[in-house]
């Protein structure tokens, strides 16, 4: 439909981005609203929403959606938080999630998916259909602001919850390569995560760790970071377990939530005009709900984990990330790095 | 020297606190500027000093220190963050920390410590100084303040980073003791840390904990807390292994400091009262670092360990939390709980 001739490498792209209309705890007039915020942004970017058709087809009317962009494949089921997620990749065949990761393997015109779906059933369902040649483990990655501006990558945030010392080598790369090709950064400085920055304090996992990423030469390896500078502007990639980070992930949403809340019952009892002010260029950093979500890396195409208590605003962001990662293509090249030899060095120093 | 008669209870009590002056980031001179402020708000306390006597005595001449109610014990050594704690624990004889804990387990006329340093040798050092008669494991608790007002005990916060699920099960009592003797909260509501709120969340180590804390008839278990939130005062007690635990301490610190660092900011280029006012009431309640230490729970007399980079407050503010203890006695009798006999269901419902 667009044929005027475009100057701007940007909106030479056109993409078409897969929707899981299921898994938000604010159902799918929320995810109708935020197709409808980025459709009027970003002129270059099509949907295919998955989910129930004829509820779709009414919310899009609803949101007096443009139907030239959109298409709707039917899913009437749905794996919910207390499906068992190996179990419900093959029993729930008509899932809104499998339905979208089929497609998205099979169809070449559909470049990345969104879901605020059961995490487990994503990481084991995008194993499934999106496969990487090197059959790398996948793992979620949360981009959080720092505190000197730009964004580190935190990986895992909860897609493997138990990890290997080799996992979280792997997820150094992944976020590496991700850092590299999506942001742009040279040579990203790599962290561990761990209960005190000197080198003899982690847990064993920590511990063991701790050697893979130093004696890697691939990697710019800065050593541990402890949660109070995770956020500091000190490493452009924090690797951690994804249970230890979706604790980071939360924690830093949980309070900055939190303390904006106390500002804006402030702002009411005051009705500054300053801090209404304050309140805006806090939300600008710290609403990381609406930030997007985490991408999952290690997968052979960009997808992107929204959190279930996303917000139209989250469809927006994801949309201009996915957006981005076009723009900078090398993303779902495959993985190319290749692990050092480790002579099972693992004591400490 | 005080021999007027006091009406209230909590003027009766005269405490001596022993502080362990090395450790400290700030250095020795923090401290003492601390204990001079402890010392005139709080006249039924004092202090024995441990560290290097010289430079001790010096600084409490700088800060004109009332030297009756200050007793110096000379200590030449540190145990610092570099040192292997167990190893530290019999080679540095003469480490402040090491002399601090000889001195608590020998006088009866010392009621707690405040110590900023190496938490590995402290928990050893308590261990072998003070323990209990069960020999249960002790625990760092944190008390963090909640959404809804009050605080919530984080156990274990560090002292122990890698934990089995029966580990887990005595924090959950250590800190529900914890709560009902010092805060007085009846029938503590216990939470565990996960990665989602559902029971089918958890990485091994918190789902093998999960059966252990619901069917233990002593504990009101309320089952999972995801991270966000931790601290929205849904439990009095979250439990945790002290890597996950460091996270939600630090985060929580590191993500309060930032914003407020802030909103400082914004104050300075606005000049606004109404912001300068807003800060004053964020600081009461998030500067966690000032709030008074960790409490090392499981031990036979208070003990609390300072953050490395607390300030002249964190004495003033533990100090308190040592004389809150004393007023409810209950801290330091023995632990009484008995553990349900478990008939190894961990199995998954």
């Amino acid at each position: 439909m667009r044929n005027e001739t475009v100057a701007k490498k940007e909106t030479a792209i056109v993409l078409k981005i897969v929707i899981d209309t299921k898994g938000s705890d604010k159902g799918v007039d929320t995810i109708i609203k935020g197709v409808s915020m980025a459709l009027e942004k970003f002129p270059n970017v099509n949907y295919l929403l998955v989910g129930d058709e004829e509820y779709i087809e009414a919310e899009c009317k609803k949101f007096t959606l443009s139907m030239e962009r959109i298409e709707i494949l039917d899913a009437p089921e749905e794996i919910t938080n207390y499906d068992n997620p190996a179990e419900a990749i093959f029993t729930k065949r008509n899932a809104s999630m499998i339905k979208s990761l089929e497609a998205l393997s099979r169809r070449e015109d559909l470049f990345g998916f969104l879901t605020a779906g059961n995490t487990g059933a994503l990481l084991v369902g995008a194993m499934r259909y999106l496969p990487k040649e090197t059959r790398v483990r996948p793992a979620l990655a949360a981009l959080l602001p720092t505190q000197i501006g730009g964004f580190a990558c935190v990986v895992d945030t909860g897609a493997t919850v138990d990890c290997t010392p080799q996992m979280l080598h792997h997820f150094a790369h992944l976020g590496r390569e991700f850092m590299m090709s999506v942001y742009g950064i040279e040579n990203p400085k790599i962290g561990l995560l761990s209960n005190g920055a000197e080198e003899s304090k982690g847990n064993k996992l920590a511990k063991e760790t701790f050697p893979l990423l130093r004696e890697d030469k691939n990697l710019n390896f800065i050593g541990n970071v402890e949660g109070t500078n995770a956020l500091a502007g000190i490493c452009d990639v924090l690797v951690c377990d994804g249970f230890a980070g979706n604790q980071v992930l939360k924690i830093t949403e949980g309070t900055a939530k939190r303390i904006i809340t106390d500002v804006v019952k402030y702002a009411r009892k005051t009705q500054s005009e300053d801090v209404n002010a304050l309140i805006k260029q806090l939300l600008a950093i710290y609403d990381i709900e609406s930030l997007g979500g985490a991408n999952l890396l290690g997968v052979r195409k960009p997808v992107i984990k929204m959190h279930g208590s996303m917000s139209e605003r989250t469809i927006v962001n994801s949309t201009e990330m996915l957006l981005n990662m076009a723009q900078n293509k090398a993303v779902f090249a495959e993985n190319k790095y290749v692990i050092q030899d480790q002579k099972g060095e693992a004591s400490e120093e």
